[in-house]
This record gives structure tokens, sequence and C-alpha cells, in this order.
């Protein structure tokens, strides 16, 4: 059945809408996942993927699962039972972190922040003397915060540093080499402007070696996954599962419309577009989470005024104007607004249609 | 980059190619994950699924991840560490069963059957007096064999039953409830006729209850994804991942495809065009791999003759007539061909073309 609503404007923390080219892509005649062209396609999202993460790690692929396989794949393939891992939270998707490493043997070590301020790279240093991981979220998707892996980067010592860049890569600058990120996990989603259904991800040579020889899931195991992604296993590429064709190349167009662009202009036009959207929110008297300075254009998260029906705004802006917003997260639900503006959406007209339709939402809701 | 090759027939072990209204509804406007309209979506999507199954189980929903993901999936959330597992093993989808049970913790009780043969339940039950579970590949696409799953039903006793569906759900009965089938995964590219990239699933309320409560995937663990999917945790929905929003629409299409045409008659469509190649394929003097009275319709495998060179002959059906056929597996990689007629490819022209090229393809290549 097609869907009963027209085109929604999708200015919640995500999906966003895809690029018309990642759409379009998603219509091309289907290969087969050991067909030739296939093979040559997946280097070349390799190679986009490298671009995007800035690293020249040999192991840089898409996992054919959601952004949340990519996090339980970096720690299913990091963490030994009983191994440290150091835990920065600051949001939703670093308690989830803790959740995820927990299951697979980790002693977690929390480094708790406030919801709506960065991480704290001094404070998750001192937490313990030499732990296997340390882990962090660079663009907090429930809070609208970024965080500084640079500064994770430089206190890691002997410990491999992963980082969830779900929402920051492919809008903002990620230097996963230049930063000492060993694995790096995203979503297809946010700011690469593609449909959910592919985890972004890569690991360092470093982190490969010291990998789980055998983890507990055979599906997300890099080791086999290495040479279903790059013949990196040595004896070539192998057959591991069916890669999910459509979507890789659908990822392909995005990252190619993305790169043809330039990640300089797209980094620039998210940061126009948040950085309008924030003024104006303010303007309408209305107050920012996150703490200033630590502002993700491409997420913004504001508050509910008092007296506003959190709900029903969203409610109004859907029925009436075919744009989603997100709620907030856990004891924010109903007192944050959270706004995306990624991708394609990340331009002045999608920032007046927005200011323009939440006044009235919140006037006649 | 587009595909630089003109469409391809894939008359391979899958993907096959999508049924058109699946194709195009990739293309539908993207909705939020947690859109109304897309919550109503995956509910006509879990109805549709049931019927595919034959179940009326509350979970049953698709996964966010390929059919391999599915597999784990059922071992994740029924096996704790040292529960025996008897696997029947007639192909490489019993062999990746009992790895991914062992990762788990399973004790596993191998049942090693001759490849191109059908599962012995009788061997199955003597196996060990009271396993956690039993498992079983429906239709092996390693060998193009068909089992009897019902067999195992009536044997199974105590134990769970999982079940392979893969390459059989969509193109031949599946009857979950009525084979006692506890835990079933399947593929969407194969006889569902849609692109790799979810696992449609199911959990009877018996195995459900008797589930792993924490297990060591986060993301397959079907305690939190009763949530997500169906509000069945008591709730209402809860947002646990981002699902692949496009895929399932792409999905639910696919479905309406199946039930408009009615199972029956796609049955009877895939049996007559496999009944047709495989016919054919005798007529042509070549000998088929699987044992008479089990074979695949919807996947033949075909002996290689004498003195032909298997990858030469599938390079010049790649080459020539855009034709992608399958290898064998393991031992028989250069000795077997697999040839999938599957989804809309399930029809008499595909045979026609696919003899025709074949006879040319041994002749000259």
């Amino acid at each position: 059945m097609s869907n009963t609503v027209l085109q929604r404007h999708l200015f919640g923390p995500g999906p966003c809408n895809p690029y018309p080219e990642a759409t379009a892509a998603l219509g091309l005649p289907l290969l087969g996942h050991l067909d030739p062209e296939f093979i040559a396609r997946m280097d070349r999202v390799a190679d986009g993927l490298r671009t995007l993460w800035g690293t020249e790690n040999l192991r840089t692929l898409p996992l054919s699962a959601t952004g949340s396989a990519g996090m339980e794949a970096a720690f299913v393939n990091t963490i030994n039972p009983g191994d440290v891992a150091v835990i920065a939270v600051n949001g939703l998707f670093g308690e989830r972190m803790c959740e995820v490493a927990s299951r697979v043997g980790a002693e977690v070590v929390r480094v708790d922040h406030e919801y709506g301020t960065p991480v704290d790279a001094q404070r998750v240093a001192d937490a313990h003397p030499n732990p296997a991981v340390i882990a962090a979220v660079h663009a907090e998707t429930s809070t609208g915060v970024l965080s500084d892996i640079a500064a994770l980067g430089a206190i890691k010592g002997e410990a491999l540093l992963i980082t969830d860049a779900v929402t920051s890569i492919g809008g903002m600058p990620v230097l996963a080499d230049q930063w000492g990120i060993d694995v790096g996990y995203a979503g297809t989603q946010k700011c690469i402007g593609v449909a959910p259904g592919l985890a972004p991800f890569t690991i360092s040579d470093r982190a490969f070696e010291r990998r789980v020889l055998k983890p507990q899931s055979w599906y997300l195991d890099l080791g086999l996954l290495g040479g279903y992604a790059t013949g990196s296993s040595g004896g070539g590429r192998t057959y591991h599962h069916t890669a999910p064709v459509a979507m890789v190349a659908s990822l392909e167009a995005g990252i190619d419309r993305i790169l043809s662009e330039g990640l300089d202009a797209v980094t620039a036009r998210h940061q126009e577009a948040g950085g309008l959207l924030q003024e104006g929110l303010q303007d309408m008297g209305l107050e920012l989470f996150a703490q200033a300075g630590y502002r993700l254009p491409q997420l913004t998260t504001v508050k509910v005024p008092e007296g506003v029906d959190s709900a029903k705004v969203r409610g109004y802006l859907l029925d009436r104007f075919n744009i989603e917003i997100g709620g907030g997260v856990g004891q924010y639900a109903n007192t944050v607004w959270r706004i995306g503006l990624m991708g394609p959406n990340a331009n002045p007209g999608s920032v007046a249609l927005l200011l323009s339709a939440l006044k009235e939402a919140i006037t006649k809701s």
C-alpha cells in the first residue's frame, strides 16, 4: 500500500529526507551480491566512507544493519569478558553503550555527565588507569551536544578509542586517523542523507590486531567481515552473508552527492542552517537546551515553553504541515524538542518553513 | 555512479530480481520510524508475514538485518550457555547454524546428512534425549533440497524447533503453527521477491516465555524488539533502534504482490517453473544434484558436466546474456551450479531463456 500522506519534512533526529540521488539509486537494477559490478561498487563505497571517516583504514565498510548494530559490532569485536570499558555518558547513546558493552561481558566504568553538556576528557582519563577501551559519542543525538573526540584520543594511552559518529558523519568533520579513533560506527540516515539500514564502520589496524578472535556474534565478526568487504582476510573476497545490495547502491549515491558538493561546502551548509535555526528559535523567545559552544548545527535541542503541550505541537506540525520533529529523551521526553536539519534538509528554506510552522503550532495547538 | 550493465537476470541462489512493486516502493516518500503512518505500515507488514509464515504468533516482524542475522537472533534468544542444540546438517546453512549456536554457548549435537539429501527426523530424534532446541533448514539453498519440518515438529517433544525458511518462504507453503515451528527466520531476497536487507522472523509464545532474558545481543534481543515492533512489551510501542523504513515499505509491497496473486498461485508458479527447468536440464543430458523427490522447484542444483569449466560458463552467461547463476558450495564449488527461479523470475520465460543460454554457454565457453 502506498503512503497515504504527502511527502513528510523529516526535521526530527533522523531519518532525514534522503538526497534525491540516494532515493533514485534504490531503483537501479538490482545486482547480485557476488556480481563483479557489485564488488566494484563496494570498493567505491569503502573509498567514499574512508573520506567521510577521515581514515585510511583498510577495514572500512557498511555493516548490513542499522547504526545500533554498529555500536554492537564495536564492542563485540573489542571486549573480552572482564575487560574494562570506560564509557562517557552524556546522553541516551552513551547509556546504550554501557548496556551493550556489559552484555558482551565488559566491566563498565561509567563517567556520567549532565545531559546537555559535552564529554570532559580529563574525567574520562581519571576514571581508570588502564582500560581496554574508552568510548564516547561524538554528536549526541539525544541532547544535541558535540564532544571533542580528539581530546579523548590524546588521553587514550593503550586503550582503544570507540566513537559513535552516527549524527556527525557527513555533516561535519570526522577525522578518525587524526583524532585517534580506533573503532568508529555511524548510520546512513542522518547527515549522509540515505535511508536507514546500514552502519558505516571503520576499524584501525591496531584495533583489528587486538580484536576478539571468535566473538559471540557471527554476523558482526570483523574477522569474517573483512574478507566479505575488502578481500583483506588474505584469501580474497569470501562469502559471508548476502549484502543488502539496494541499500549499498543508495549509499554510494549519497556519498557521491556529498563528495561532489564537497565536504567543506556540506559542512558549511549544515552550519549555516543550524545557526539560522538556533538564532530564529531564540528570537521567538525559546531557550536552547544544549550548552552554548557545544551545540550541534545539524540537531538542535530546544526547551518546550512552560504551559505548552509538547505532543500537541508535534501532532499539529505533522497534521497541518507534514513536518516531523522529535520529542526529547528519557526525563526530557516532554520538555525538549529535537529538530534536525540534516542532509538535503540543511538549507535556509527548511529553516524558514520550520520556524514559521512552529510559531503557528505553539500558538494554535 | 549508476550500474554500468543492463538489467541482470538474477537466476542464482538469491537475490532474485525483485517484484516491480517492491522496487517502486523503495522510492516512496520516506517516513520517520516513529511516524503513525509507519507504525501502521509495520502492523500491516506483521500481518502479511503471519500469512507467509502460517502463524498467529504475535511476535512476527522483519528484523533490521539480513537473513543470517535472523539465524543469529534465533539462537541468541533461545540458548543459555550449556544448552544442548541438536542441529540437522545437510548443507552450508546447517553448518552455519552449528557455528552460530556454539558461539552463543550451545553444546551442539550435529546430525550430519549427505549433502543433497533431506533431513531424517528419526535420526534427529535419536541424537539426544532432551535437547533445549532442535534446528533444521527447510529449503537448503546450498544443495537445493527440501526437508520435512512437520516431521521434526512431531518428534521435538519439549525442545524448541528452530527453522530456517530463507529460501522457502513466499514460494512454497510454510506452516509454522501446524508444523510446530517455535522460531523461524527468513530473508526477503528469495521468493518474497524483495531486495536483501531484512529478516522476516517469528517466535511462538512458548519460545518467547522460555527466552533468554538478557541475551548477549542487544540489537537482536526479542524482549526489546517485541515492544519495538508490536507494542507487545506491555507498555505500548517503545523506541529500540531506527527501523530501515525504505526496506520495510518495499517488503510491504512485495507481500502485497504475493497475497494479491494468492499464495497457492504463487506456489504453483514456482513449481511449474522449477519443474520445467529440471526437465529441460535433464533433456540436455545434465544430471541434477539433489535427491529425487526432495528437489526444490525454486532452487535447482545441477552437476557441471565432466570437462566443462564451471566458472567459464558462469562468466559467459553473465557477459553475453546478463544472466547470473550460482556456483556450488564448499567441496561442490566447481562441480555444481545453482539456478534459482524465485519471485518474479519463476515463469516459463525465464526457463526458456536460461536453457537456451546455458546450452550456448556450455558449447562455446
